[in-house]
């Protein structure tokens, strides 16, 4: 566990549940977008902020593999890495259920910046990232 | 029917099912919503660019009756009619299932204007509504 | 405050704001249905263990005021109180932004019991909630 | 095109909109949730009725491109096809806007069959989706 650098523990909510009585996948991709949301607000940097400057962080690419699924009443801890890759920041991003630390959801979200609408390397970011960077 | 001012026929999505295996009460919300916005492009008015605008229609009060439940692969007509009450748009919104004509839900949803965030009576929607209030 | 006899404090997700920046009503709904929900865990009943037990609590009339709309970053308290109006639970739902306790939602919320499919009076929950009817 | 066998034309909600402007990327995974179980309904198949036998398709991977974004007022076109990969459904799911057919989502979803719980072979399935294993 240790190569984590963040870690939101969470608890699933019932209308996240589908008719098969287990967490909707899509959800997942809620889980992990609030998990880097709150990891941002943790070191100063707010999403809507950014936004209303005209930064836009937008995903480029995400790869799950969905392992355990989560159910009504589970808490589960939302962790994430990141590294640099070009232009790319590259999420890895594990969900774990808590009251066994069983692996639920493997992700990998890759984000890029939008400067006024233009692919950009972001100085802010890569300044907050930098100490995170593996 | 006949006060019924505009109708769209939709049909439910399994993600909107939760783990009683009916339609989330909280996507009733979101039905509504979407057939007043698909109303209001019907006559040519955009809730997005009345947003770019400075012009923000918001929900002030909204009460419904859950009446028979909708499920995995029903269809349903989505209907309303309007009126004005002092600054308010009263929009009266009835959700009928398609396959027996049986009332779901019972919703009135009354919405104001605020132009550059202070309530306003908007002469743009007034006129295009004027037709249509009862 | 006295009146509440629970909340729960939880925060706006970016996913739950819309357009107009600002969360988008429906989540309001969901709010309110995950505090009902963890009331009853607080209490020792989970609603996906009623609904496997063939007891089914639906909302029948939900009344939503919207006061002030929370924003990205917003933390606020979800509180309710309840009382019992024949075989209807009346949830009285009020939502409090954290930093200024401003009230932002009012809501009230009929709900009534399902027992194989019958609207039931339900033993289980009148003696769960009786220490808590106003 | 040639290679769809199977296209749904839907139109975006304003509520799937997040204060970006833009469809939020998870919305994207419920698009091609719905887009597969209508494939399945118009082959007779009901993705709730599999899972009232207790036969429940999942999905094990998802890995989706974001191309361009859809926003408020796009209508667009999700299609599919799909090929056999051992025990694993692999669905081809590509979304394109309709008004100037530009690729905004390339997403690849490998499915599996749960029969009872258990990872299993489904005949009903294998028959029903043989015409079109590409």
């Amino acid at each position: 566990m240790d190569k984590y650098v963040y870690t939101l523990r969470l608890k699933v909510r019932d209308y996240e549940c589908d008719l098969q009585g287990i967490v909707n996948n899509a959800n997942y991709q809620h889980y992990t977008e609030h998990t880097r949301h709150e990891f941002l607000l943790a070191h100063g940097i707010s999403f809507a902020d950014l936004h209303a400057r005209g930064i836009d962080c937008v995903v480029a690419r995400i790869a799950m593999q969905f392992k355990v699924p989560l159910r009504s009443g589970d808490e589960f801890d939302s962790c994430l890495w990141l590294k640099k890759d070009g232009v790319k920041y590259v999420f890895m991003q594990d969900i774990f259920r808590a009251s066994d630390h069983k692996l639920c959801l493997r992700a990998q979200v890759d984000t890029v910046c939008l400067i006024n609408g233009r692919l950009s390397d972001c100085d802010e970011l890569n300044t907050a990232f930098a100490p995170f960077f593996r």
